[in-house]
């Protein structure tokens, strides 16, 4: 295991409070069971016969999420915080509701306020009023697509600002729901916090469409992405098999990662070749897309090709170089591959309807499916359980299917990435009957 | 752990084939890799700190699936046979479609066998032809619900039948899709095929769609029934809503574990009481479902009421041993609870509307969501790999996220059911706001 | 055409009001036009050639529905009120929130109430709050099923009642949205505030998911019920076909009238036999259901059978005389002919695998499609139109695709049939291949 | 009504055929009827009281399409070809199976060809191959979007080719699926084949996503498209209320009219500004779009534009006009109003958030709705009674709920578009709220 990991998650201060909730510690009465400050689940599972394991460290093991017995704050004196930040993704309003109904129905607080529009609506420049929130409030939201708190991107790095927000409106819990960018603005926030020497929780909800955060098993909307993601390769796929020589090409999201594009891929059973940010390809030469593509058209007369948005970033570098004028021609990989597509079959003088589908707002502005609705409302009871308990700098994660404490650090230390060489990618190559690698040269 | 965790797997003989199929041992080619033998990983993740542990028996350890670089069978060889039996299931085709593409195109392998209906198709007396799959006649299928081979319930019993029939079908591995029946039927065909000294791989995909199979991570088709029953929880609601007390009354399948009631609950978060085989609950008394129940009327004029098919079984024993005629009124706990509902309101002269949902047709018949297709896909893949490498009695499954080799016996010897004190109930309780407990005495 | 036909709409009194909307009276200014009251449609399309049409009495022709110049009310002066009565029906709340819209922002009217739970929520016994409600409120619930103002059967013939709240409430307009019994009860409710002298509009929209309302083109929420029988006739065959002589049995509503099966056999290509309350069957004999079905299992080995409720009740009637007992067996034309199937095929000593689905509120309890949201919101707002001009016992309908004012009284006179010799029964005959009469003796 | 009007449908000869399809001429005995000759139905429903009618000359009403008694073909003796050209519509395949069901089964042709990919499958030098077509081939492709016999655009005005090959494939009658052009295409096909001296029916159906054909009152596929807009619209509801100041621009198809923008606007409800090609609008000025927005924005923080891809041309005109490098910068009116946006409001230094989404291909390429499917099931069916009846340049339409024949000139002579004075937009201007013209100087 790697040296540099760390699960250790701050707290607060000692738990003197009795929890509201009321449950049991004995085994065997089918009564539902406090979480034991002693139970932790193992992250890494590879493990070969013979091999020796120490005794458990502490430090990497990760704590169980749930509710304890013994909790930091006074339920009538919390005023807790939610705010959603970045990008849309499914389940941000199951989040929010299941957050509110767990205060309000579980430990009776009845002080919930959400900010508007992300970090942003701490801002005074923005004068964005907060909405108080209360369980009848959020009864239907999780039908609903989108944030009804709002969201938006930046504004993480104005910390003192936003702590003097936190101050005037007298939180002492603060739920941060966004990815990466939002946790690191969370951090700080806690860390600034600490500095004035305040009482103040800070719980995240890691979130990231992409499926990108470290030591998080799914993330939250990911199922609900492909859902919607598999329709776009179907259209794709029934333009491609009504045309002459027709290709599909299919734009998902994935700056750094491809895992969108390799689960749709998976589901479909109909995507030919799969483009991820973290396999480098050609489309010219002797093992480039083209050769393999037009092959598949001479067999096939059709193909639908599944391209994340970061993906051959190489290329369009290589591309902004070549011209001169400065002017950058293509930002975008999905129209650059539709360009060159018809560029290709243009010069090689073989008919070929190319049909592109960039769905990515239709992918992210949808309800979440059952699937991630109950991924969310676990998520954010387990935020609730968290902060009532004392626990900060902590984020909500599933690991080994077990609902755990992350301390924030660890979750932006690095990114999840799709293994080439791991069971994901051989399960895709093994599906779309696409060549291992798609580079001249090798 | 427990004593008898036994986690090998056997393997009919040496493995002296080269796999036809490309791929790489060495990390950081980008290339994919062969699955090696001594990849293993841990099923119990729990720990604590300070804990030591000792070195691992390779009887405790999960081996991994996936494909290895000598296999056992000469691809040209092979005659592969498929066979699903009991309910159906949503995934059943996709399973099939995976198996089929994975022998076709990645080992070569052009014999293969569909058994129609289960078993029984392996029984003279019922003299179905049996159909032969290629990849062109799957390609579809799996948008299709059902099984293209048919299916049925027992006949696994007639071992020496169907071995007979297997050898003069000239199959040397047998694909089992089914439940604990069918995979102890598995069980039995391959002792009889090693008394006979035959060279047959016997390898399971296992089905239940009440997700309560042993050491299986979740079952296929799960996720698609849940997404199904959520909106059969939303039609109770919406008829419960819109009527003088209405009461809505959901039945959802689940004989031995309320797997599929717990996630449902969690998902809509518009149930207020569920009901699983593995909690009893009184319907009368001061704690019964019924005094709840009328004050969830009182306050809120609507319930929605969730009930597995196997929950409450002790009412209807009661309820047959009273019942002098000797004639069976209650079989069924949906219906019973509707008839008891009724007798209750009117008893106490409040009325109430009631409307009863049993869905179970339609939550099994239908094709699986793109999460159950990518599942199916890689269980199929997978199944593939371990019997091309000469594995026998052994199952596919998913645990801790990794695909592994699980041994027929322990999977079938023991049923997973809902922990009433674990994490999964205890969220339940909260999503619902019921009673912890509807007993009386308790 | 019927010399009863009278199409004439009464009108509470003289239109002195100008209408706050704003529309045009010049054609070609690319400005919406009011609606003139000298435009009407013609009912009955059929014609031959050489026929000789002599001129149009009023009282043959519809009137058009929509916006008027002048008005009877004044928008400052009116108090609406709404109810919903019945059975849930997709749609409903897309009606409210359209006739709320409506009168909220085109007529500026803000007094608006929402009657509760049907007629009895004008019965001072159930003594049911009113709701105030404003555009606001109902802003998104037409993405919800059910009726937010909740429905009942009956009460609607305690009309002194009824029309002593609504003067109690002080309303001038009432709209009802229900189906025959519904507008029977606002028929008597008008008479009896035209006895008492008063100024009330009551405007209906007819509702019946059977689709039987006569002088009715289509019924809201049909299309939608449709969409969900399709599923469970899906999923029939995805059982008939999964199983050894496979027999999927679905029930779907139609009391009087087959529509709903008979589009949905239509819309699945998969239903082998419609039976609908139009034409009478036998089940044994030498023309009869059983033989037919026989016939179709040996050559094909499955089948799906679409019954709509109201079928076979000569059948079930038999089945009641025969029985001394004076017990009713058989209420459900759907059980009946499961267990007279199963019956069947015992005494035939073939092996059948019979699956019954009765989808019924799954299908009448799920949100509008599209295509009934449109229809709704259309059929609301004219609604308004008709009410806000002085238009009384009088139906919103849409006739020959144009929306037209229907009186209450023709409405309700006669009931819409699938007529087993026209063109929609004969392409039902023709998807499914089925006899033209199963009737011994034929 | 108009001098032009012409319903005549030509027909190739006398009938001397007895139908192999058994129904009956009788009323009343509960068997289906055949259509006699002699039934008709009036076009034109607007009637005034007291206005005179004339006799009705033949061909100002149209013929009732359905199974004639007495046939052209000898069902034995047809060789039936299938060609669907044009974009891809919700139906195509629904269409396909009809007609070949309809052969099949009903008057047992069983010499059925499909021309691939368009008009093009008939032209040598592409030297497609045709598919023979059979019921088993079609049992499923209805719940498959796209057209399995492929389609493109263009290749119809290539007559005599095309004739040739119909003559070499040795077709008697030709269907053809698909909009304006190729209605176009099929009338001179049938002219060629008429002065060959042929005895070849040409029978179309009628195809065109955007319902801008026409006498025909819905065109297949409409409902499906929208219902899939909806989703779109839903989407950018979601991100425009999200975000602040969130705009969401939604781009529907709608090249000459503005049904699908319309529709959609209606069902959703979440619609602001509906921008159709029937209706000029400035964008800029006192009275343009963007004050409106701005007002929008104000005072409710978000807002939805749904704009036909056929609006605003005027304003792309003028845009490359502007434009002195002859580049044409603005091909499409979607990114064109959407840069355009983002120009003013940075001038008007007012943060916007704004997202744009084209589903166009999503909304296409999917298969029917139960509604479209039923449609085109009898579309199919009625075209396959039309072409044995002899019936040639012949389309099968639906006017006032009945099906009828049309000659194609009468289809092909006008389009249809949404009026912006009549009823359908009068209830999009209520439902959205926006301006009735949004032009300076009105």
């Amino acid at each position: 295991m790697n040296e540099r990991i760390n699960f250790s998650v701050p707290l607060l201060g000692e738990r003197k409070v009795v929890s509201p909730i009321k449950m049991s510690t004995i085994l065997g009465d089918l009564i539902a069971n406090y979480v034991g400050d002693d139970e932790f689940i193992l992250y890494d599972v590879e493990a070969r016969p013979l091999e020796l394991r120490q005794t458990y460290r502490k430090e990497e093991l990760l704590e169980k999420a749930g509710p304890r017995e013994m909790i930091y704050f006074k339920p009538e004196e919390v005023h807790a915080g939610i705010v959603t930040c970045g990008g849309l993704c499914p389940g941000l309003n199951d989040v929010i509701r299941a957050i509110v109904n767990c205060l309000w129905y579980r430990y009776g607080v009845k002080n919930i306020t959400g900010i508007r529009y992300g970090y942003k609506g701490f801002l005074k420049e923005y004068d964005f009023p907060v909405i108080s929130l209360n369980s009848e409030m959020v009864e239907n939201i999780h039908k609903e697509s989108g944030t009804i708190l709002g969201s938006s991107r930046g504004g993480g790095d104005r910390t003192e600002e936003i702590v003097d927000a936190i101050e005037r409106l007298g939180l002492n819990i603060l739920f941060t729901i966004g990815g990466d960018g939002t946790q690191k603005g969370a951090i700080a926030i806690a860390e600034e916090v600490e500095r004035r020497g305040k009482d103040i929780a800070i719980v995240g909800v890691p979130k990231t469409i992409d499926n990108d955060l470290s030591f998080v098993q799914k993330s939250f909307g990911f199922e609900t992405a492909v859902s919607r993601a598999v329709e776009a390769v179907y259209s794709a796929h029934s333009e491609a098999k009504g045309a002459i020589n027709g290709v599909g090409i299919v734009k998902v999201m994935g700056r750094e990662s491809g895992f969108i594009a390799a689960h749709t891929a998976l589901a479909t059973g109909d995507t030919n070749f799969v483009l991820i940010p973290e396999i480098p390809f050609d489309l010219y030469g002797r093992n480039g897309l083209f050769r393999h593509l037009r092959k598949r058209l001479e067999t096939r007369h059709h193909a639908v090709i599944l391209v994340a948005e970061g993906a051959g970033q190489d290329l369009l570098k290589a591309e902004r170089e070549k011209d001169e004028s400065g002017n950058i021609r293509f930002g975008d990989i999905g129209l650059y591959l539709k360009t060159e597509t018809e560029k290709y079959f243009e010069n090689e003088k073989m008919e070929v309807t190319i049909k592109y589908i960039d769905p990515s707002y239709m992918i992210r502005s949808i309800p979440a499916s059952p699937g991630d609705s109950i991924y969310c409302a676990r998520l954010g009871t387990n935020a609730v359980h968290a902060a009532m308990a004392g626990r900060t700098k902590t984020l909500i994660s599933l690991v080994n299917n077990t609902f755990v404490h992350l301390p924030m650090e660890m979750a932006v230390s690095r990114r999840n990435r799709v293994d080439p060489e791991g069971p994901l990618w051989r399960d895709v190559l093994e599906a779309t009957g696409q060549p291992v690698i798609m580079k001249n040269g090798r």
